[in-house]
Order: structure tokens, then C-alpha cells, then sequence
């Protein structure tokens, strides 16, 4: 491929745009997944040492203390919300993120692409024009190509006979460079009209992506904060009632 | 040291158990020490990581949307929730911890000090008993050490004044094995009475550690769940009213 000056080169400026907002999308989205994952590691990690501490008190509270049924109740009741928990932010929030970046790949190979049948439309747009230009400035023949060893060799009598093939050639050249730029464009056309779609309905689709999953985000917290909220007290009250059943004198001798 | 059969050894089957005791609860408290060290170090690691979810949030949500501000309030909200979270387990549960286990250490030194006395008096005793039996036995003389080659190399005539020499060394050994006794006793008794007092106590004050350990610990999650709880629904609020002042058209592309 021709490399053409920056003049050539067909400018895109809002296209261009939504380009740099693709990438800057993809970017805080790829950064989004990886911190929740990263957070669900740690969901994990944290249900797993709060599962130890607790065991830690079930093993701890004798068979026959009052309430250690319930203790045992207890622990095994956080170990189910911390499982919910997890379970609920892969479902949702992070199946739903897999699904919304899963679109970036496909769109940035498409971008790229573009870009190539970009350069090939403007090349092929050069070239036209510079057939075109030589025919209306010298009313004809105008050989683009540099002359050959035979053109240079050829005694003055054979010169006409090189320049009416030249002429035949040139014809030639405009025809094809013509077909040549219909294909370019409709290749570029057919790729263009679909991203020049496709980028601004993804921007803007980042809102309602943002919003659903910081929402489900928030929405299953709470319901974890508030079912914790809800079970931990009665464990307060059980060791309350442990204290009430045992000797006083026994429990605060440290 | 002489090593003694197992019937001279001093049985006290009591101190036995809270030696038993002793050692279960030291294992016990050293494993939620333990557990409550890595839960405090999961505590850290989901804050972090909720914090850059959070994080994420707070980029994305774009300056001119509606409720930016309250967004940025609320991540800081959060942040200074954990925080207080963390602190507070490590101020109070983890730090009392410690210094419930510290006592251990100088009392498990005194148990094996309290053994080895315990060794030395029952030798102590072994040997006065020793010295008393013979005394009763034979009426006086008897030389409990092998007889040595100059007894056994002397004439008739001079066996008489070696055993004079023996019965004056066995009284002295009387009553170096009496003095020896009561000096291992004295020793050993005054470790003995402090452990056999402190043993129990330790071992009831496991109730009230652990009761209020867990109480605590129950106590500040709870306050936590609760704060996060109360916090949470004003971030889905937001986020519902972003979706109301944008246009909806914009908003679920996806």
C-alpha cells in the first residue's frame, strides 16, 4: 500500500471520538472486572476466616453449656449468607460484566479493520484523482509510471506506435482505478455504517451498565449487611444467657 | 538425678487434669488467636478491595451526573465504616487476646519447673526413707554403697574401725537426706500451692474471655453490618435517581 500525506487521508473527527470514548470504555470496564473479581476473592477469603473464628467459638463452647445448640444454629447460618452472598455477586454482577466486555473484542477487531479499509478507500481515492487530474489537465496521455528502457531505446519513428499503446494503458488505468475506488468505498462504507452506529450505542449503553451492576452491587450487600444485622444479635443474646447460667464467680476471674 | 519406679513417684491426679485442662485451653486460645489474626487480615484485604470497587464507581461516574457528589460522600462513608471496623476488632478483641495468652507462657515455665521439683523431692524422699528403713532394719550399720576394694582388701583385725567409719558416715547421711528432703519439699511446695490455685482459676476464667471475645466480636460486626446497612440504600437511591434524570433512551442499549 500507497502511504499517503496527511492531507489525503479522509478525517473522521466524531468517529475519531467515539474511538478514544471505545477505548476509554473498555479500559474502566476491563479495570471493573478486575477489581471485582479481585473483591470476590476477598468475599471468599472473609467467609472462609470468619467460618474459622466462628468454628473456633463452636468448638469452644462445651456441650453443655446453655445455648450451644443454638451457637452451632448461628454458625452454620452465617456460613449459608456468606455462601449466598458470593453466589449472588457471581451470578449477577459478574456474569453480567463477562457479558458487557464480551462485546469490546469483536468491536476493537472491527475498529482495526476499518482503519485498514480506510487507508485502502483514501489510496484507492489518490489514485482515481490523479488519473482523473491528468486527463483534464493535459487533454490526454500523461504516462504515470516511469518511461520504460524499451520507450527510451525506441528510434523516433516507433515513438507514436508506444504512445498510442500509453494512451490505450492509461484509459485502462482510469477504468480500473474507478472500479477500484467503487469497491474500496463500498468495502469501508459497509464496516463504517455499522460502528458509526455501534460506537455511540455503547457509550452510551456504559450508563445503564454502570448503574444495573453498581445497583445489584449495593442491593446485595445490603441484603447481606442486614441479614448479618439480624442473625448476630441473637448470638449476643446467647452468650448473654451463657453468663446468666453460669456461675458469676467462675466467668470474670482473668 | 536418680531415676525413680513409678511407685515412688509423687501422684496428684487433680493437678494432672488441670495440667490437661491447662494445655487444651492455651491450644484453644492459641488457635483463635490465630484464626482472629487472619480474620483481621481478610477484614483489610475486602476493605481494600471493596474500596477500589468503589473506586471504579467513583471514576465512572461522570462529574456532571446527577448525584456526583453524594457518590463520592458515600464511598468515603464506606471507607471510614471499615476502617472503624478494623480498628476496633484490633483495639479490643485482638489486643485482650493477647493478653489473655500472655499468661501462659509463665505459667506452662512453672508447670515444668513444679515437675522437676516435684523429681527432686521424691528423690529427696526416696533417699530419707532409704536411710530410715536401714536404720530400722538392721538396728544400725548397714553401707548401702558396694563395699570398696579396701574393705574388701583389709585384714580381720582392721574390719572393725572401717565399720565404725561407716556407722558415723551413715549418720550423717541421715540427716543430710532429712535436710535435703525438707529443702526439696519447701521448694517444691511453694511452687506447687501458686500453681495449684492459679490452674483452676485460669481455666474457669476461659468462660468469660471467650463469652466476652465473641460478644465483642459479634458486637462490632453487628454495629458494622448495621452502619453498612443504613449507608447502602442512599447509594442505590442515587444511582435510581441518575437513571431518572438521564434519558432513558440512553440508558439500556445494552
Amino acid at each position: 500500500l500507497q502511504k499517503l500525506g496527511k492531507a489525503d487521508e479522509t478525517k473522521d473527527v466524531a468517529f475519531e471520538e467515539g474511538v478514544i470514548n471505545f477505548n476509554k470504555q473498555y479500559t474502566e470496564g476491563s479495570k471493573l472486572q478486575r477489581d471485582l473479581r479481585a473483591y470476590l476473592e476477598a468475599v471468599k477469603a472473609m467467609h472462609e476466616s470468619s467460618k474459622n473464628v466462628q468454628a473456633c467459638l463452636a468448638d469452644m463452647y462445651e456441650p453443655d453449656w446453655d445455648g450451644h445448640d443454638e451457637v452451632e444454629s448461628i454458625v452454620e447460618d452465617c456460613d449459608v449468607l456468606w455462601t449466598d452472598y458470593h453466589q449472588k455477586l457471581v451470578d449477577h454482577a459478574l456474569i453480567s460484566m463477562d457479558t458487557y466486555l464480551g462485546q469490546f473484542p469483536d468491536i476493537k477487531a472491527r475498529i482495526a479493520k476499518r482503519d485498514r479499509k480506510l487507508v485502502d478507500y483514501d489510496s484507492a481515492r489518490h489514485n482515481y484523482s490523479a488519473t482523473h487530474k491528468t486527463k483534464k489537465k493535459d487533454g490526454g496521455i500523461k504516462i504515470t509510471k516511469p518511461a520504460s528502457l524499451l520507450e527510451r531505446a525506441a528510434p523516433g519513428w516507433a515513438q507514436g506506435i508506444l504512445s498510442a499503446h500509453s494512451v490505450a494503458q492509461s484509459s485502462l488505468s482510469r477504468s480500473q482505478a474507478e472500479e477500484e475506488l467503487e469497491r474500496a468505498q463500498k468495502v469501508f462504507e459497509e464496516i463504517n455504517i455499522d460502528l458509526q452506529e455501534e460506537l455511540p450505542s455503547l457509550w452510551n449503553s456504559r450508563v445503564g451498565f454502570y448503574v444495573s451492576t453498581f445497583q445489584s452491587l449495593a442491593g446485595f450487600e445490603e441484603k447481606f449487611h442486614k441479614e448479618m444485622n439480624e442473625l448476630l444479635p441473637s448470638s449476643i443474646l446467647c452468650l448473654f444467657n451463657l453468663i446468666v447460667s453460669l456461675s458469676p464467680s467462675s466467668m470474670f476471674c482473668l
